[in-house]
Formats: structure tokens, sequence, C-alpha cells
């Protein structure tokens, strides 16, 4: 859909899985160390809703390139021309996300699958989203091609950290710069909607200016503070949260979430400055 | 042989011995806990043939580059001027395939050999055949360029993920990857052969068209969704059968397939949720 | 800021960071051994000033950016232009290595945050800075062009291998080799202001001459050899000065900087040979 | 040196060490399990010839390209003109490539300098040698600059894989790929002074041919299936000098070679088998 809402759509979804997994990965983190085994079974229940809900994302995805009423209705070829190939290839990218989604569900809800394939096809996803995008844009203005091709550095970004994923799992860096990624992400396709569809009816963009591109290329630097900031934020929050909770059941709690960095130096370091 | 057979050979190839590595590969994985000593002797065995078959492959492979009626019969050189380079390419992209298969077939019956050799060298033949490919299809219309670059995403992929193997071997889930992108690029041999020589003599594609290069590119995907597709019917058909033959040799085999995902934190996770 | 100061100054900051980093991490690796709870104490001070110098340095930046006589003085947009996006850009590069800075002074205060968000946030700004100046230099003349795009060289392996210390903390080799890209880094900002704004008001640098194109391209080679030469003069200043203070303690202490190596092999190399 | 001379002499030194290295590693490899402290001692004198070896090429490199007739003779600059920046080039390249020697030799000789920095400055010897190829053969002719570039495959896998020796270091894998690596470098500039500059005064090939082109990409793959073959070669060679070594002492002994591969599965696969 080559207008606003084919843009605000996907950005929403983005946005929103973002948000969440910076809450998510970081209540899994800084709960980590008082974990039992009733919160376990509660995070693999999280971990088959959240694969769920981004299954129902991409369904509606789908949907809505395929049944908007310029849409193709279904329809791929007719007399000697490809339909509506631009909504053909969201839905490509909508599926790719949707059967990830689905794998991450299986994963969780079937033990013999193997650990990592969710991750895989994660990043899959995002290398299949770059293809697709890169390809697209052949032939449009500059500030149109620009604009899209910037969100290849998310995309790349995402697939390779993802992809590292596969071998070390349930790391809480490599999971925050995804949240980060996707938050970015989302508010990117918003900002293209905007510069290319103004929804205000506004004056068009310059599609030539190389000052125009070369704002959007700081631009797209500035989401990305955006995003690390809303994951410091929700870190923050998170970490709050789960220590107000933590406290009244005794005092000798307080000090452990100090010790939750497991298998990095941090301890040591803290002990050591601690009994000096 | 550029011509709809000189595409369809080397894909079936490709197709036999991807969906016979999601075969193996998941056979081995779910058969994994109760391995004994037998199972490891026929394992090896299975990788001398698997090594040999990919050999006789390429033999075929390189015979019939060079023996078709109009291919080069081993001539070089004439007159100032290369006999049929095609055919000389394509059969030094056999050659390093066959190279591999050779590589395996001696890593598992000389233990001398350093382990992770035959992954580099299958590394290698993946590089060797993008070299060739990128470089092959210079000056030729854009969607025929864009068809056979296409290729360059599975060898890519192919190629890192398997130089990953020479260190982490053994790796079900780069095992699969290997086995989708491999069943990937075979299915898509044939769809080069469909699209440029199409055998029932139908209509030729328009070879400019930007709508059909775009169609092929999200055509690309869709093949590697169906290959992930088979990997996954694949590996459940073969975890299906394993079951059956472990269920009648006693009851507390059951839960033995549950835990045979050893290294993850599958077993934790469950073993919780199961006594909760 | 176009011209030799706006070159000269952050030359300056990398410069002087590159070199402080290269004395810092060789004193940590060559004291390492006789390592006392002061010591890491002393260390946890050491990098909460080391970030709150780059913080420092970052504000002066963007404020030298924004309100120089020429700047943008924190105007973005004017009647359908926008203001002195060079200026902005810079200023953008400057607020991710300020972030980064940030990151470090409040990893090594709050040991909730995970380690590893430092060194990719540092990472990060390294890829943004790349990103910045890859559209840039769009349209410039060829040597301009030529000699912002060589420092993508520095700015690219510095990315790679900070991500890799998300992984591989307190890395000497690493650190070392951080130490080294950056003051080339730096000395490289001093030579692009030297060869477009030549201050001494020598004759300009012929823009289009490929000779001084491949001129420039060896001449990066020089640089970061003479960078080279710098960390390993600093890392042999810092091991001189640290056995002069180990020696007067006691006589054994000798041989303990030779173990300093810890998970390699040159241990035991050593012993096999001194005990021969 | 722009002639058959000045691409030989580079050749023969690549060819030399890579086949010296082939035979270094493989002798290292198999005669692993049997050492001694005595071996180790004559392994670390070895490495330290090993880099002097290095250094002296590259000086011999040095001088030849300064002092042959047509050569700069440390003049760089004359009169507003660079002088003989190719001569000068292939010095810096021989510069970073004794640097690496130098480096090789401290880190044998004096333990305190961390282990990896040996492997780091090779590979950014390589990473040089391909920043400086890569702008070096800007306007010539397209036969000149392909051959020229196919080299950069070579160097860049070459650096990537000795990037990987920094921290997986002594592994057979990984340096025998890399003497491979060396051997088709070596052989390659012998294939270039063959081609660009014909020895035997024949007829100089079209350097605009497509045919050409595809015919040298294809020879490229030859060379390092020679390569391939020379380090089997050279493997096998050491394989069976050291067992009849290794033989007349006793003969429990002929068991212990097939025990070498220490960290892999090897000998569980044998153990396994030969007790079935």
């Amino acid at each position: 859909m080559a207008n606003f809402k084919g843009h605000a759509l996907p950005g929403s979804f983005f946005l929103i899985i973002g948000i969440w997994w910076s809450l998510k990965y970081s209540l899994r983190y800084t709960s980590h160390k008082g974990k039992s085994r009733k919160l376990n079974y509660y995070y693999r229940k999280i971990e088959i809703i959240d694969g769920g809900v981004r299954v129902f994302f991409a369904i509606v995805g789908i949907l809505a390139e395929q049944f908007v009423p310029d849409g193709p209705h279904l329809h791929l070829y007719n007399d000697h021309d490809w339909i509506k190939l631009m909504n053909w290839q969201h839905s490509t990218m909508y599926l790719f996300y949707g059967l990830s989604g689905l794998m991450d569900m299986l994963t969780f809800l079937f033990p013999v699958i193997p650990l990592g394939l969710d991750r895989l096809l994660l990043s899959l996803a995002a290398v299949t989203e770059g293809i697709l995008f890169y390809y697209h844009v052949h032939g449009r203005p500059p500030l149109d091609q620009h604009i899209h091709l910037l969100l290849l550095y998310t995309v790349g970004a995402g697939a390779i950290s993802i992809f590292i994923e596969v071998f070390i799992r349930d790391n809480i860096v490599l999971e925050l710069f995804r949240a980060s990624l996707l938050i970015a992400h989302g508010t990117w396709f918003w900002q293209i909607g905007f510069v290319l569809y103004p929804p205000s009816g506004g004056p068009v963009w310059d599609q030539t200016s190389h000052d125009n591109i070369m704002f959007i290329t700081m631009c797209f630097c500035w989401h990305y503070v955006a995003a690390v900031i809303i994951v410091a934020i929700n870190f923050s929050l998170v970490c709050g949260v789960v220590n107000q909770l933590k406290r009244p059941r005794g005092g000798e709690s307080i000090g452990i979430q100090k010790l939750t960095t497991g298998s990095n130096t941090h301890e040591a370091l803290l002990n050591d400055t601690d009994e000096d």
C-alpha cells in the first residue's frame, strides 16, 4: 500500500513488538536470580503468546495488503501483467515474520524442536525484508530510494545480531539491541509515511534535493537515539518495579540483585570494592 | 549448457542432496540420545557414502558439460579463442563440489585428517560457485542477470554458515539451515530453466521488464519458504518414525526423547514445568 | 565546520583518547597478576572518569559545531531550507560518542546494568559516524571524497572489533587494536585538515589528480603504521615502569610477570624451555 | 615494478612461505601427541626464524622496489609530482608484511607481549595489501583490473581467517587454509606476470575481451585447486615421515597417531568402531 496507512500499519506492529520486547527481556534479566519453577512456567507461556501475537499481526498485515480496495485480492497474474506487485511483496514480508512467530510458538510447545531455529527464522525474516526492499525501490526518486534503503541498516544489524543469538541465546545485550532496532525500525516506517505521503496534506518534500537526503540520514540516527532512550527508560522502570517487589520479602534480598550479571566480572569487581 | 537441461541437472543434484541431508541430520538429531556404538559405526558408513554420491554427481556433471553434442569435449583453446567457456565454468563448479565430496570421504576414512577440513572445502566450493556466477552474467539482459545473481544469496548464506560449521560442528540448527539452502538452491535452478528456456515452448519472458524482476525477487523468497516447509515436514516425519521405533522397547524411553537437546536450556525448562 | 579547526578538534579528541587507552589497557594488562582489591577499586574509578571525559569532549564538540560564528546556533530549519546541515551532522556524531561515554559511566556506577552495553553503544557510535560520513561526501571532488571515505576503514574495523568486545571483554589484543585505530583515526582527521584546508595558506591540492588519490591511500597506511608504533612504544614504556615498580618488593616477583598471559599457551612454552 | 620480475618476486615470496607453512603446521599437528619439552623448544626457535625470514623477504622487496634502475631511489616528491607511486605502494605492502614478521619474532622472544598481536598484524598486513590493490588499478584496462582484483579474494579470505586465529589459535584447519591461500596468492602473482608481461615475448593478451576475463576468473579457481592439492600432498608426506619416525620406537605407538585430533569427536567414533 503506497500510502500513509500502508507504512503506519507495519510501523505500529514493529514499534509495539519492540517496546514489548524491551520490557519482556528487562523483566527476565532483572528477576533472573530469584527465579523459581513457577516463573519459568510463566515465561514459557509468555513466549508462546508472544509468537502467537506476531502470527496474528502477520495475518492482519497480509489481509490488509490483499483486501484494501486497491489491493490484488489474491490475484497475482492477469493477461501478461503482474497485479499490484508491491502489495504482494509486502505480503511476502509479513509471511516470513508470521512463519518466524509460528516457529517461536512451536519451539516452546514441542521440546523436540531444536532451540535456535526460532532465532534463525527471525533472522531470515529480516534478511528477506532486506532483499525485498533492496530491489523494491529501483527507479524511484532519490529521496524515496534513500529513505527506504536506510531501513537496510536496521534490518541488516538485526539479521546479524539475531543470527548471533542462534549461538548465544538469552544474552541480554543482544536482546535489548534487538528491541532497540525494532523500535527504530517501527518509528522509521512512520517517518517514511510522513515524508512521502504527508497525512496533513502539507507540501510534498522535494525528492531530488541533496539537502533533504542529508537531513534524512541524520534524522535516521536521531530515531535510533530515541529508540535507545526508550529501551533505557523501560529497563530502568522494570528494574525499579522489580526492586520494589523484592524488597518487602526480607532484608537479605537487597544484595541479590547486584549479583544478577552471572557470567561476567561485575561481582568480582563489586565484592572487591565493597570489602575494601 | 545454456538450455533447460543444463539447469535441471545441477538443480536436481542440489535438490536431492538437500532433501537427503534434511533427513540424515534429523535422524541423527532425534536418535542421538539412545546412541550406541553400532549406530556410530553406521553413521560413519553413511557419511562416506554421502561423500561418494557427491563425487559421483560431480563426475556426471563434468562429463555432461564436456561431452554434450555442443560441448567443448575437453578442448579449451583453439586458434586464439576460448572454446565454450560457460561449459568449462560449470565443470569447474562441479570440480569443487566433487573435491568437497572426496574430502568428506577421506575425513571419515583416515582419522589423521583434521575434522573441519571437509566443511572448509564445502564452504569454499560455495564461494567458488559464487565467484563464477558473479562474473558469469556480465553483459546479459537484466532479468537473466538478476535471476542468476539471486543464487548468490543462497550461495553466500551457505558459505558463511558452513564456514561456521568448521568451528561449531554437529549443530543441528546449522545443518538444517544448510539443507534448506541447498533445497532452495536446487529448486531455483529449475526456476531459472523454466524462465529462461521454457521447456513447453511457451512465450519467452520479457527480460527487461522491471515488473518481472520484482516478481522474480519475490518468487525467490517463496522458494525459500517452500524449502523451509520441506525441511520441517522431513524433520517431523523422522521424529514420528523414530518415536514409533523407540516406543515398543519399554515404557521409560518415552521421556528420553524430550531430553535430546543436550547443551541447551530446554530440559531445565521442561523439568521445572513438569514438576510444578 | 568545513575548515582546518573543524577537523583538528575531533582529530585531537580521537588522538588523546587513543593514546590514553593504549596506556590504560597496557597498564591493566601488565599489572594484572598482582591485582589487589585496591587496584580494582581504582580501575573502576578510572573507567568512570574515562567515560566522563568522553562526555565532556562530546559536549565541547557539539557546542563548538553549533556556536561557531558561522554555525547553526541550534536552528535546524528556516523557510524551506535546512541550516548548516554539516554542522548538525557533526553534532550528531558527537552526540553518539557522548552517549557511549555516558553508558560507560553508568555501567560502572550501577552494577544492575548488563556489561557489554557500553561496548555495544561505542560500536554503534562508530557505525553512526560511518553512515554519516558515507552520505556526507556525495557530489564532492574525488580527492575530498576519497580522503573522507578512507576514514570508513578505521571506523568499520573499529565497529567490528568493538562489537566483538561485547562478547570477549577485557581482551588485550582487541583493546590495543581499538587504541591503534583511534590514534590513526585522529591523525587522519589532522591529515584531512592539512590536505583540504592548508593552514599555512600553501597551494591547495589538485582534487582530481589520480596520483594524489594514490598517494593519499598509501599515506593512510603510513598513518596506521605510525599508530601501531605509538601503541608499541606506550606498551613498552608501561611494561618497563611496571617492572621497575615491582622489582624492589622482592626477588620472586620477577618471574611473576612472565605468567600474566593467563589463558594462553605462553606459560607452557616458557616453562618447558626454562626447565630444559 | 610494472614488469614480469616485479610480479615474480613477491609471487615467489608468497609461494615459498605458503609451502613452508603447509609443512610446518602439518608437522606440528601430526607430531603433537608425542610432544616433549625439547620439541616445544625447537618449535619456538622455528617460529622466531620464520618471522626473521619474513622480515628479510620484506627488506629485499623494499630494496628491490626502491633501487631498481627505474625505481624512486627513496625520493617521494619532486616538483609538484609524486615519483613512481606504484613502487612506493609496493614498498608499503612489503613494510606491513615485514612488521608482521617482526611482531612474530617479538612475540616468541618476549613473553610479556600478548599472544594474538602477531596474528592481528598479519591480518592487517593482508587488509593493507587489499586496500592498496583496490585503488591501485583504477583506470586501467578491464583485464588488468580484473586480474588484480581477483587477488582481493585471497587477501580478503586470508584477512578474515587470520583475524579468527587471534581468538582460535593453533587451529590446524585455519592454519592449512592460510597456507593454501598464500600458495594461491603466490602462483597468481606469477600468472599476472605471464598474462600482462609475457616473458617469452609472445603476443600480449587482448585486455578488453570479455572471454579473457571469464577465462581468467576460472583460471583463478584452478590455481586455488592446485594450492589445495599442494597442501594435501605436503600434509600426506609429513604424516608419512612422522609415522616412519615413530614406528621403530615401539609397537604401542602405532595407535597413538590415531588419537591426535584431541578436541574433536574422532576418537570416540574410532574407539566405538574398533571395539564393535
